[in-house]
């Protein structure tokens, strides 16, 4: 049985709404990420997985860095579980289109998520010194609008999902960034409305929300919102 | 036929690896990472890809931001190489040893490459005011070292290659990440003995040495002396 390491609402949100949609039962160990001291920043946690991160997928063959077993980073446990299942049919067996997954989970995982994101709530990532958080937070901000102003304008073209051959991995982690984008200031349905019409066919997916209930998540009126809109 | 969008030694250097390794001919385009006004920062290569970075990969049906046709991500480019290519078995079958591939190359690129390594080479993508770049690249290398020393451990648990499975896409990219170790300063050799073993293995296949040679990388003494170690 798999076992998800997760952060209430962290990108470990997507391979958790990917289970609902892959595989139960399965184990969620709730392991928060808010406070460095605890969670996944506690030794505990830190002696199964030296990244001190979520997510982290238990039952995986292989080993790289952490306990036996253990898979680490979003990425490649979404790309795994889509694989692992094709019967879902979350990820295109086509390459190229399966490439397509892949690059809007790196990009997003790297540019979005662990510079500019990480600029805005990890600043102690960049600079030792708090006195200079405020100027790596700012630039963060800025970075952030570019990137979504960036995938507003991929999700216009036209297609109904991150990928135009059909819902895959992708759109649960386009999700995750829609909720943030909320969370760090942004009015997510004014500016982004094909990102926003996106998540809205993503949070009536049945397994997406029964995932957002586990994380406490789903009275968020932004996603509660998103759910009672007309189709 | 493929077209690769390169700078020489940047990231794009892996999936130029892999191309030689599984499929010739295809064409190079130099595109030099070096200065932001040219190269990936002119308007004729970010009307190509807006992103303004290499690697990108033209010859991949899809679109996402870019032209018609442009695959960007280095970490897609190589998972999409090596599944495109199977009978050059550079990336496995199983899905579980594909996603520690996965899982190498997507820690690579946002931890150590997004995060670490631009803190050191761009620090402007993290703080505007030029008076703070240097707190930026002091705090980049000292979270370079702690990532380095993580990827040595991993090395060092008697694999041969990235994945116990055997040579993968996974390895040409530790290659670069070698090679950028020693242009920040950091003895490679004498730090990170299990990595340089598994570099020397790499620089001594015909298809990576012709790659080097392509982008005049071939006459650095780091990269010569590891190719004329003994085995």
């Amino acid at each position: 049985m798999y076992r998800l390491f997760y952060s209430p609402g962290a990108c470990s949100l997507a391979p958790h709404i990917v289970l609902e949609e892959v595989c139960r039962p399965y184990e969620l160990e709730l392991c928060s990420a808010r406070n460095n001291g605890e969670g996944t920043g506690a030794p505990a946690y830190l002696s199964i997985n030296p990244k001190g991160r979520v997510p982290a997928l238990a039952g995986v063959p292989g080993r790289s860095g952490g306990t036996e077993g253990l898979l680490t980073e979003a990425s490649a446990i979404l790309l795994y579980l889509g694989r692992r299942f094709p019967e879902a049919g979350l990820l295109p067996a086509d390459p190229s289109a399966e490439a397509r997954c892949l690059e809007w989970l790196n990009w997003l995982s790297d540019t979005v998520h662990s510079m500019s994101l990480a600029q805005i709530w990890r600043p102690q990532r960049f600079v030792s010194d708090p006195a200079l958080f405020s100027a790596v937070t700012d630039k963060g901000h800025a970075n952030l609008k570019e990137q979504y102003a960036f995938i507003e304008s991929i999700l216009s073209d036209g297609r109904h999902w991150a990928i135009p051959q059909g819902y895959s991995v992708a759109d649960p982690f386009l999700l995750v960034f829609w909720r943030w984008g909320g969370k760090v200031g942004l009015n997510m349905a004014k500016s982004y409305p094909a990102w926003t019409a996106l998540t809205a066919k993503v949070v009536r997916r049945p397994p997406v929300w029964r995932a957002l209930e586990q994380e406490g998540l789903h009275a968020e009126p932004e996603l509660a919102g998103l759910r009672d809109l007309p189709p």
